[in-house]
C-alpha cells in the first residue's frame, strides 16, 4: 500500500511521463481493476476499512486519531486463527481505542492488547510515518525505530526522520523542511538507500526471509507519495514541470458552487495547489517519490522471485487514497473527485486458475473493503461465514473465472469533515459533519446532509467539472442515487455476534428447549415435545 | 419493567375493568408518556437498547439470543463511575459475547468479564424467567437462584419453576402446564406469596436493604405478565371473559394484506389468538397477572415510603413491549401496531423541581433509548458529553420544566424476523429480514426491504385497521416518512470513541504538533510555529 497514490500516477494506468515498469509488470501478471474506491478519502478512515472489510459507518473511526473501538475484527483476526502470520511493516494511522481497552480491563503490553492497539497486526516495524513535533510536542508519540537506525549510521539529531529525510539543506547552515512546499524541488539530506522508502523494503525483505516457509500475510505500508513532499536525489530532479499532466479544473467550479465545495476550496492548502508555481514545484517531486516505489518494488520482486515466492503469494498493490494536486483547485484528498477517492489495484493471484485473466483490466465497481474477503478466500477457500461482519465481497471470482454472477451496483464513500475548519466556518455539528459518495457505473452522487446535494456524470463530463447537483433535469438520477444511498444506510451492520448460517440453523431450536408458543393444547405437539408436558406431578 | 405488558391494560391509561391504584399512584406523582416507544417488539433487543441507550441497529443485538457485542456500553458503565452500584434483579434476556470475550482475553470469572456478561450490571438476582426444559436441554443454562428457593420451601421437583410456579393440577396426578393455553384459568401450583412477581419483589427489597444510603440504581424486572399465562390464586379468577377490552381487529385486514403481515398472521400464536375461546381463556389471566404486579408494587412502594426512599429517588415505570392478545388477528408482539411496539412509562422524579408536572400525562415521541440519558442526567446533571454513544435524550426536560427547546418528531422501531418462519416462507435470507418502523405524531410507516411499506394513518384510523402502504393518494406522506427513515440511517452511530467535545477541542492539534499542510512557505505561519522550520542544521 502506497499513501496518497492518485490512481492515474502510473504507466500502467495511461500516465504519459511517469514510467513504471516494476508496477506495470505486475498488472501484466494480474488484474488492474480501473474503477476501485476507497471508503473514505483520508488516511485512517480508510485504513481501518481496508483492514476490517468494513464500512465506516460501521466501524466508527471516521477520521484520523479516532480510536478503532476495541472489539472491531482485523485481517490479522481473521487470518491467525487459520495460521497465518500477519504482521505491518509501516504506516497504519490507526488509534487505539486505550479507554475502551482500560474499561475492559485489556493489558496493552500483553500479546491481544497488542495486537488490539496495532489494527490486528503482529508488530514487526510499525511506523505511522509523520513525525512532526511542535510546540505541544510529537504528533505520534511512537519514536520510530528509522530515526534510531538513521542515528546509528550516522545521521545526527533527535528527529532525523524531519532532519534528513524530509528536509534539504537550506541557505548557509539553515534546514530547508519539507514541510514547506517551496523547498520540495531540493534534494533531501538523507542518501537515497536510508531513505523510508528503500528502508521499508528492507524491512519487508528481512520480515519475508524470517518468515521462512510458514504461512505469512504482510502489510508493506509505504508513508510516501505521501507530504512532506521532498525526495532524496537522484529522484528530486527526474521529472520537471513539463512531465506534469496538466490541472484538471475549469473557472465555473469557483462560480457559485456548493457551499462545502467552495469552503474546501477555501483550505489553505487548496489555495496553495490552485497556484501553477506549487504545482509545478510539488508535482515532479511527487512523481519522483513514485518512481522510487516502482524502484524499491523492483527490488523486492527481484528477492521474491529468488524465493519462488511469486509461486505462492497473493500480491496487492493499492493505495489509501489519492492527492488532488491542484485538480478541482483543491489540494489534499478528502472530497470524491475521482484523484481523490479512486485508487489503483492491481491483484496479481499465483493460483493456475488466475491464469485466464493475467493482463487484463476489470472495470467493476471495487471497493477497498473487498480485499479482506479476497484474502480470507485465498487462504480458507470460502469468506461467507465472517459474511455478518465483512461488507465487501471477495474479488476472486474477478480474478478466476469470468466474474461473479452478480456484483454490486453502487460503491459507497464517506467523508467526516468534522475535524476541519470546514465544518467551524459552515457552522455545522461534529455529528452532522457528514458526507456520503455513491456511484455508479455512470453518475457519482455526494450526499451532504443539511444541503443539497452535488452530482456527476462521468459519461458526458468524465473530468467532473460539472456539477449537476441542482440540475433539475437530473431529478430522477438523484433520487435513484439518494434510494441506493438510503438502502446502504439501512443495511444490517452492526449483527456481528451471529452468523446468517447462525441463524437458520437456531430456528426451532427454543421450541426443542421447552419454549412453547401459542400452544393452546400441548397434544396438538409432536409426541417428543407434547409428551413432556404430560408428566406426573411432583408432591412437594 | 414488566415483560410483555401492553400499553393500555393499566387504569391510568383507561383500561376500565382493570384497575392498578398502585401504579396510578406513580402516575399522579410522576409523568405519564402516552406515545412511548420501545425499539424493537422483541425482548432481548428491546432491553438491549434500553440498557445501552443506541438503536437496535447501533447495539447489533437484532433478536433474543443474539450477543451484545462486548464492549458495547450500559448503564453500568455511565453510573458506576459516577459512584453509583448498578444492579439487577430480574430478567434481562441478554446472552453474552462470549466468543468475543474470549477473542479479547477476558476471563468471564473476573469482575470485568461477569459485568460484561450481564448487561453491565452486578449481579445481584439475575432470572431470564423462561426455564423450560425440552428435547434438546435447558432453555436457559442458567439454573434459577428461584428454583433452589422453591425447592428450599418445600416445592419438590428438579423444575420447580415449572411444575409449581407455570403449571396447575390437571386431571389424576397429572400436571396442566402454562405452556399450554388451555390450562391458563386454573390456578398455579404455587402459593400467591411463593409465585416470581412477589418473589422478585421481595428480592428488590432486599436489596435496597442491603445498598442502604449508598446510592444505587436498581433494574427491578419482571417476566410478567409475559406467557406461560398462568397466575396463583387468587389471581387466577380475578376476572373474567366480560371484563375484556374486545378485540381490536376487522375482516378487511385478512384481505389481501401485506405478505409479511400475512406471514406474521399464519403463525400459530396468531392463529390460536384468534379464535375467541383463546382470548377469553387467555386475557382474564394476564390482566390477574398485572393486577398482581401492581399489588407488588403496593408492598415496594409501601417499603420505599417508610424508608424516604421517595424522598430521593427516581422511580420509573414501563415494559420492554406489549402483547397483541389476539388484536389485528396476532398474537406475541414482533410488529408495529400500538399493543405491540407501545409502552406505558411512567417517570416519578423526586426533584423540586418536578412538581409542577406532577400527575400530567405527556404525548411528546419517546423512545426506551431516552431512560439511560435520563438517569444519566439525574445523577451527574448533563448527558450530553456521552452524546457520541448515547442516541436517545434525557427526559428531565419533559419532567422538569416546559419541556424541551426541541424534540425529536419522529420514533423509530426496527424489528428483525431472520430466526422466524416468516423469512423462511417468504425466501428472505437473514440479513434481509429487517423491518422498520418510523411514525411522526400522525401517520406510521413500516418499511419492508423488499416489499411494499405499510401505512397507517392514526388520526383517522387510530386502530390502525387500514394499511395505506398501497394507497396513492398517501404517497407524499410515504416519501416524507421514508427520507426520515433514510435519514435516520445515515446516523453516525458508531463513532463511540470520540466525542462531539473531543473533536472540537482537537481542532488545529496537529499544527501545533508539527503537522503542516499547504504551506508554502513556513515565514507565512506564526513565528512559534514557523520558527521550527528555520532550526539550523544538525551535521551528522
Amino acid at each position: 500500500m502506497c499513501d496518497q497514490l492518485r490512481w492515474d500516477y502510473l504507466s500502467c494506468s495511461g500516465h504519459p511521463t511517469l514510467k513504471t515498469p516494476n508496477i506495470d509488470a505486475l498488472a501484466a501478471k494480474g488484474v488492474r481493476f480501473t474503477r476501485a474506491y476507497v471508503q473514505s478519502p483520508v488516511c485512517g478512515a480508510s485504513r481501518m476499512s481496508f483492514y476490517t472489510g468494513r464500512y465506516v459507518q460501521s466501524h466508527g473511526a471516521a477520521w484520523n486519531g479516532f480510536p478503532l473501538r476495541v472489539g472491531e475484527l482485523t485481517l490479522g483476526d481473521y487470518l491467525r486463527p487459520l495460521g497465518v502470520r500477519t504482521a505491518l511493516v509501516g504506516k497504519t494511522h490507526m488509534r487505539a481505542d486505550v479507554e475502551g481497552m482500560r474499561r475492559l480491563g485489556i493489558d496493552p503490553n500483553s500479546i491481544i492488547g497488542v495486537r488490539v492497539a496495532e489494527c490486528g497486526f503482529d508488530p514487526y516495524e510499525r511506523d505511522d510515518g509523520l513525525h512532526g513535533i511542535g510546540p505541544d510536542g510529537r504528533y505520534d508519540p511512537q519514536l520510530p525505530r528509522y530515526n534510531r537506525y538513521l542515528n546509528e549510521i550516522g545521521y545526527g539529531g533527535d528527529n532525523p526522520w524531519h532532519d534528513w529525510a524530509n528536509a534539504a539543506a537550506g541557505a548557509g547552515d539553515e534546514l530547508a523542511s519539507g514541510w514547506a512546499m517551496r523547498n520540495a524541488a531540493k534534494p533531501a539530506r538523507v542518501a537515497e538507500a536510508d531513505a523510508e522508502t528503500p528502508y521499508m523494503t528492507r524491512r519487508a525483505i528481512d520480515f519475508m526471509r524470517e518468515a521462512a516457509d510458514a504461512p505469512w500475510c504482510l502489510h508493506l505500508s509505504y508513508i510516501k507519495p505521501h507530504w512532506p513532499y521532498i525526495a532524496p536525489s537522484p529522484y528530486h530532479a527526474m521529472f520537471s514541470a513539463g512531465d506534469m499532466l496538466p490541472a484538471v479544473r475549469s473557472p465555473g467550479e469557483r462560480t457559485d458552487p456548493h457551499p462545502i465545495y467552495r469552503e474546501f476550496m477555501n483550505l489553505k492548502v487548496s489555495q496553495a495547489f490552485s497556484r501553477d508555481e506549487v504545482r509545478a514545484t510539488v508535482i515532479p517531486v511527487y512523481m519522483g517519490l513514485i518512481k522510487q516505489i516502482d524502484d524499491q518494488l523492483g527490488v523486492l520482486f527481484g528477492f521474491m522471485r529468488e524465493r519462488g515466492l511469486f509461486e505462492n503469494t497473493m500480491i496487492v498493490f493499492t493505495s489509501d487514497h489519492g492527492d488532488y494536486l491542484g485538480d478541482h483547485w483543491l489540494g489534499e484528498k478528502d472530497l470524491f473527485h475521482e484523484p481523490s477517492v479512486k485508487v489503483p489495484l492491481i491483484v496479481y493471484d499465483p493460483s493456475e486458475q488466475a491464469d485466464a485473466a493475467r493482463g487484463t483490466a476489470c472495470d467493476a465497481l471495487v471497493e477497498a473493503i473487498d480485499l479482506a474477503p479476497t484474502f480470507l478466500e485465498a487462504v480458507a477457500g470460502d469468506w461467507t461465514q465472517q459474511s455478518h461482519r465483512l461488507e465487501g465481497r471477495s474479488l476472486l471470482p474477478w480474478l478466476r473465472a469470468e466474474g461473479p454472477s452478480s456484483w454490486r451496483q453502487f460503491a459507497i464513500s464517506e467523508y467526516n469533515y468534522a475535524s476541519l475548519p470546514v465544518a467551524e466556518r459552515l457552522g455545522v455539528a461534529p455529528r452532522d459533519a457528514c458526507l456520503f459518495m455513491v456511484t455508479d457505473r455512470r453518475w457519482k452522487l455526494i450526499h451532504a446532509p443539511g444541503f443539497r446535494p452535488m452530482l456527476y456524470d462521468l459519461a458526458s463530463d468524465p473530468n467532473e467539472l460539472c456539477d449537476r447537483g441542482a440540475d433539475g433535469a437530473c431529478e430522477g438520477q438523484r433520487q435513484r442515487l439518494a434510494e441506493a444511498l438510503a438502502s446502504w444506510g439501512l443495511r444490517l451492520s452492526q449483527r456481528v455476534t451471529r452468523s446468517e448460517h447462525d441463524i437458520v440453523a437456531a430456528r426451532g431450536a427454543s421450541e426443542r428447549r421447552g419454549i412453547l408458543i401459542g400452544v393452546w393444547d400441548e397434544r396438538e405437539l409432536p409426541d417428543e415435545l407434547g409428551s413432556r408436558y404430560r408428566s406426573k406431578a411432583v408432591d412437594s
